[in-house]
């Protein structure tokens, strides 16, 4: 493994254990065990690691097998989407507890975020309208339609940070509430 | 006023400018012209002006004029609260904005919010049987009452992080779609 990789995959490591405010350059220089001048050719700073993660989380979802906007939705497909998700969140777990203030802090990771998400939502509107034209879905209102992408993408990626504010997460069986959720979502929306 | 309350009022008003992470004791006491002697003798340190502006804003929503537990929905109380709320997390965004982060760097804060967070799902459940009884929900499976308080609750603490993630806090109506969403909540509850 070539050390850009090493540096990624320590930082990732560090950041999920300890959360990414905590974790100094330095910490993984020296978790790794690099001369400090072989870690700055590849990376500026803190921010530029993150960075990077962060796109190459984007390019992992998106070689995803899952063609958002054309698949039809059922409850089995509806799960294994979430549980897929589920386990993508876990894996870059610092980006999705952290995202408002890396956001904050750095302007370029603000900007690539803000196109990600454009795209995401878009994506799950054109889900919801193939499904409605499939017939899976009834017809909606463009209310019905805005809380159920909002629903959606609010639960995607605050479930777990509202889990461990409302003092919900020591229950680990409620990790799994937002699956049944969204199955009840779906209920209410089916044809 | 006295000391205690210009120092919480000056951090409350720093806090929400700059995000708490930003913003030192110095900073605090450097704004008020007090001697650093001065303010050390009301405040240890930064956790403790928190954790005071976090129990001085329980307070003021549990002096409240709403009776959460016994009170009657209708898609206009439920407007009335949610402006309430609205207003409410705005005069303490930084809490809201950085939740997950302060429990996580104060055991303290994190035991304090964990009981209001616990007493407040009770009482939205309360809320929730009351309306059943009451009539004005039909009755409801187990799943559907979670889903109920979930909801409203996720929505309440994460929507605004939610809009600035999701990149639609640019548009200023968006903060309202909130509403419209608890009112279609309402809709496919009512008896």
């Amino acid at each position: 493994m070539n050390r850009k990789t090493l540096i990624l995959q320590k930082a990732l490591e560090l950041f999920n254990e300890q959360g990414s405010r905590n974790i100094t350059t330095n910490h993984i220089v020296e978790a790794l065990e690099f001369s400090p001048g072989n870690f700055y050719y590849y990376f500026k700073n803190k921010e530029a690691i993150i960075r990077e993660i962060f796109v190459q989380m984007i390019e992992e979802w998106e070689s995803d097998l899952y063609q958002l906007d054309t698949i039809i939705l059922s409850k089995d497909v509806l799960t294994l989407m979430l549980e897929r998700t589920g386990l993508f969140f876990k894996k870059y777990s610092f980006i999705h507890k952290e995202l408002p203030f890396l956001i904050d802090n750095d302007a370029q990771l603000k900007e690539i975020n803000s196109q990600i998400q454009e795209k995401r939502l878009a994506q799950l509107h054109t889900m919801l309208e193939f499904n409605i034209q499939k017939g899976v879905f009834r017809e909606l209102s463009e209310g019905e339609k805005e809380f159920f992408v909002d629903i959606l993408w609010l639960g995607s990626l605050f479930w777990q940070p509202y889990l461990e504010v409302s003092g919900q997460a020591k229950e680990p069986q409620n990790s799994d509430k937002i699956l049944s959720h969204f199955q009840l979502l779906f209920e209410i929306y089916k044809a």
